[in-house]
């Protein structure tokens, strides 16, 4: 059945498959002291402008956030995210299963707000019983939000601003991060990134990859044994190989971007062919995720034909469901989906 | 450089990455919701004979160890294993980072003995003061050990029935888990395991898998909600099609079975080239590992030609070392070898 | 100085030093097996109607939430609380330490309501990613609130009601829970506490004793090794004799509920004292907590001669205070405090 | 009947007693924040001769033990003891329930050794695999240990030497420290553990005080935020007092050392009449735990009349069991128990 329910629904980008079998059989270390991990790296903090940086390779979203939050937070120390974050709703207790409280702030299209984390961390340490509190130990960010939207440089610079005045980590989450640099909306850059934040990870499993996410240290800050740390968490995979020659193609010749580039474009189109169909959308995404209001009878009828997600109630008869386009999407399969709809 | 290293120097067996390609833009639902994970699924509790089994595709295996153990154990509890166990040493205290001790026992070349875990229980039972000690909750053995070794069927019948009578669930580690059962001293068989096991996994990422771990548990005792537990330890792939396309492939045909047996039959022939030049073991492995004793000058020697791991001192002139074969080990790999040796 | 700051700042009633000296030379077994640990479960028990009820002795209330929690939770589980839940704000992230996620609702003058929690549980298992979540898996309530209110009976049982259709055990914080009983407007009664509870404590610290709270189980329903997880929790006091003889001088002839009844009653005057002078309350509190409105002005002045809490900013030009009475409060500091005010 | 059981038998010294009798209406603020335990912080600070020390009051040994190992240690970090110390069998794995290893090394009469502890972290660093390995964070040691023997002056340094070299913290667990302190053998004083160790406690609750144990950092070395770990940890006690006023008062005119002595001097007199009735003793202790050997027909004889410890199986006809003397021992009670003894 045609899907636009998420974009990790196909393999890999043909050219990571091609790079995989004709490395196969050639003998190489593991956990990552390979060449294609060391290759990887090496593009990924060159893509950055961060000489400095440190790059290490995970498997999934979830364990990256979770591995990365613990190695940089103490035992009192939470860390502060938007109520709609991914990991304060959708990890399944991932950073509480560590030891941290995740500490929310409102959203606002799915971001946080400089001016409310300022206030928030003035409040903390003006409360005389902030002793007895989880205490801010960094933040957290995702770029694009769980919504699709993004951070303009403005704001990006005001969080990480705020942040450093209060000496906590900027961390951000990448999961979708070509999507977000790709879209015409985005005035962030990639070494804008590496700038403003002090970790961030490159997400493969949702952009071309069939699994991992790259993290990057940007400020000669990796938490002092983190080999042991990814490991404790399970996210040292033996055969290392398979994430660094994934990376190592994504990052070969703006790979990683013209992907993106795509699903980007399928999205413009996707949105065109909706509003042409006199569709209205919860909130306006410059990135692949799509936020479409549907009558709860058309809804159902049409998820008998195509794959899509159920996000939320909107009102007695109508419902908010996602389309998402991905580096795979074909225009073919737009034309598709137009004509499952009412007025396709 | 050639090298003997580890089992996971490869990336994977070619019927694999066909499977990849050809399935490539198949679109999939996630997180092992598809069709691949369904039908890798179901063979693997045909191959176990035990179809009220219950499998999960997890990724690595630390992360599988730390996953099982900690949806099997009451915070109080801790878990049995040798002295020698994975858990027990290279895990970065990954189960401990889930806050349960490992409680070891000896190690006779590698394995648990069944009366001394009847009488460390009953000791344990038996103490005053056992209320304040960390409760036995289950029992790690791995199968072939950390050494290579084998359990026999009675061997490992006694094991699961000490444990049975004490109402802890056995657990087996199975990351080589085809390099035992191929063995010519195996006289364990898969549907023996799921018998005597309440829960174990089938090794793939060191049996031809680019990645990739197969959890069974075989007495309708998952524990609840393990799909939340698996996310919460990062362990739940979003692209699940990853591991159910590996796992169906390698459940095809046998081909799991034929790969670890080409495996042992290169092992066979690398412990005879070694006997033949007069080298000798440390102690007898009738699986893919082979534990041979060098004097250090010649390890010095040989390393800058060869790669193979250290494994421990053992004597002021002798060192341990690991060679170990593999699904992809060829034959002119072994001659490459011999040819390096004092002898050869 | 004279101080109202809260409900702890005596040592003990006298009746219990009186006990304690008494008692001081017999030799007692450790850890809880003394006879006055016996004799004061046996009283509670009694005091509850609930004589199938397991009574274990713990030090203070944060360490008791967090053992309780613990026991109760499987590790994909959080604990449901209001927003202003002690356990949600002020334990130092005490139950994320041990890896379960407070999962808020909003509170109303401090409590949860029994329809947002159905609510609540509905669209959690009604959400198709619910696998993805924190699995809700008890229900915190405090009685009295932190905001010093009550639930009626019939909220209480609403909430009980809910609580056991969703199979989740409801836990009752009773730090203050003789200054909510002893509230001329409750109509809840400790056997109450007892049937609509799975568990619950009774808060020693501020009721009198030196140290010490008294966890109840009410339905069979002890976790297993409950005296191991309180070990592991360090809530097992070696010296078990002092919480034991606290809590049998405070069950015997009433001795909890008469002092629980004196601070109500002072609570009553200082009420009365603060509106003869025209002040006014943030909420109307029923119990030995008040929670004044000053302006900041006279709150700087009057903290200088009486020491109260800050409990949050009002306005611009006024702040919430709030003044604690005790068992330990005489009508002459309320006196004394009277004639402090600026109508004094 | 008659105990030797243990040292937390009785109550609280008198002159304890006495204190809380006659503070116990002064209002304090909460938390230890009060002038007693400004007092108790100031007077263990002069015994210690450590003027930059850090103090402060806890109510137990094992939560003390867990709190500060836990404040001490990075995640992927364990805790390097003795097999016999108390962390690492008789504290309900509440090390590991925080997430750390307890890495144990070889006991000799209850200590470690410098030379073996040395070896230890040498082959760890030079082992190739070490950061797939609980990485050795800091090193625990008791004294008295838990055979009640003592490290000499020269044994203490030379740990104290190697772990400083290895940049590892070194926690002494005091909870019987005067006793060791007092002894005829030791050659140890309160100035030299702060000077030998990073940090230590000086037990309360099993040398004169209801409950408490006094946490001393001596190097400018508090983990920041150690309040908020605490509070974490349950250890935080709402009523600091009790614990201020406790340690006001034994180290008020060398009452502490006072007691141990007493409690030492009748240590001497119970060894000395046990081998005048020709008994023998497991080891020898200079401490106010004795370890004797007696048949196991007269050991069930005699534990109707009198309560010891046992302490493990000597040989098949044998056990080994604990007499131990505290403060409160008096010279009648021996004289009783020597009077049930065989030869008595």
């Amino acid at each position: 059945m045609l899907s636009f329910e998420n974009d990790y629904s196909e393999g890999a980008h043909e050219e990571i498959l091609k790079r995989l079998s004709e490395t196969n059989f050639a003998q190489a270390p593991g956990y990552g002291n390979d060449e294609y991990c060391e290759s990887a790296r090496e593009k990924i903090k060159h893509a950055c402008q961060c000489p400095q940086a440190d790059v290490y390779l995970l498997v999934g979203g979830t364990q990256t956030n979770q591995t990365v939050i613990d190695s940089l937070l103490h035992n009192y120390e939470g860390v502060i995210a938007a109520q709609t974050g991914h990991i304060s709703v959708h990890e399944g207790g991932a950073i509480e299963s560590n030891g941290h409280k995740v500490l929310t702030l409102p959203q606002h299209d799915g971001k946080i707000d400089a001016g409310e984390l300022e206030q928030y961390l003035n409040t903390f340490w003006q409360d005389p019983t902030h002793e007895h509190m989880v205490c801010p130990g960094m933040v957290y960010i995702s770029y694009p939000t769980e919504y699709g939207t993004l951070y303009s440089e403005q704001e990006f610079a005001a969080i990480s601003n705020v942040c450093h005045r209060f000496h906590l980590p900027l961390y951000l989450d990448g999961a979708r991060l070509g999507y977000g640099l790709m879209s015409p909306q985005a005035d962030v850059t990639l070494p804008m990134i590496a700038k403003y934040c002090d970790a961030f990870y490159i997400g493969g499993t949702k952009v071309g990859a069939l699994c991992g996410e790259a993290v990057v240290f940007t400020k000669n800050n990796t938490p002092k044994h983190f080999i042991t740390t990814m490991k404790q968490h399970g996210a040292l995979l033996a055969k290392g190989r398979l994430l660094g020659i994934q990376f190592d193609t994504l990052f070969t010749d703006d790979l990683y971007f013209k992907i993106s580039r795509h699903a980007i474009d399928m999205a413009g189109l996707l949105k065109k062919g909706f509003l042409e169909r006199g569709y209205s959308f919860y909130l306006e995404s410059p990135t692949n995720q799509q936020f479409v209001i549907l009558e709860n009878e058309e809804m159902d009828a049409l998820k008998e034909k195509v794959a899509f997600s159920f996000w939320e109630k909107y009102d007695d008869t109508h419902s908010v469901v996602r389309f998402a386009t991905s580096w795979a999407t074909k225009e073919t399969q737009l034309a598709e989906l137009f004509s499952l709809l009412k007025q396709g």
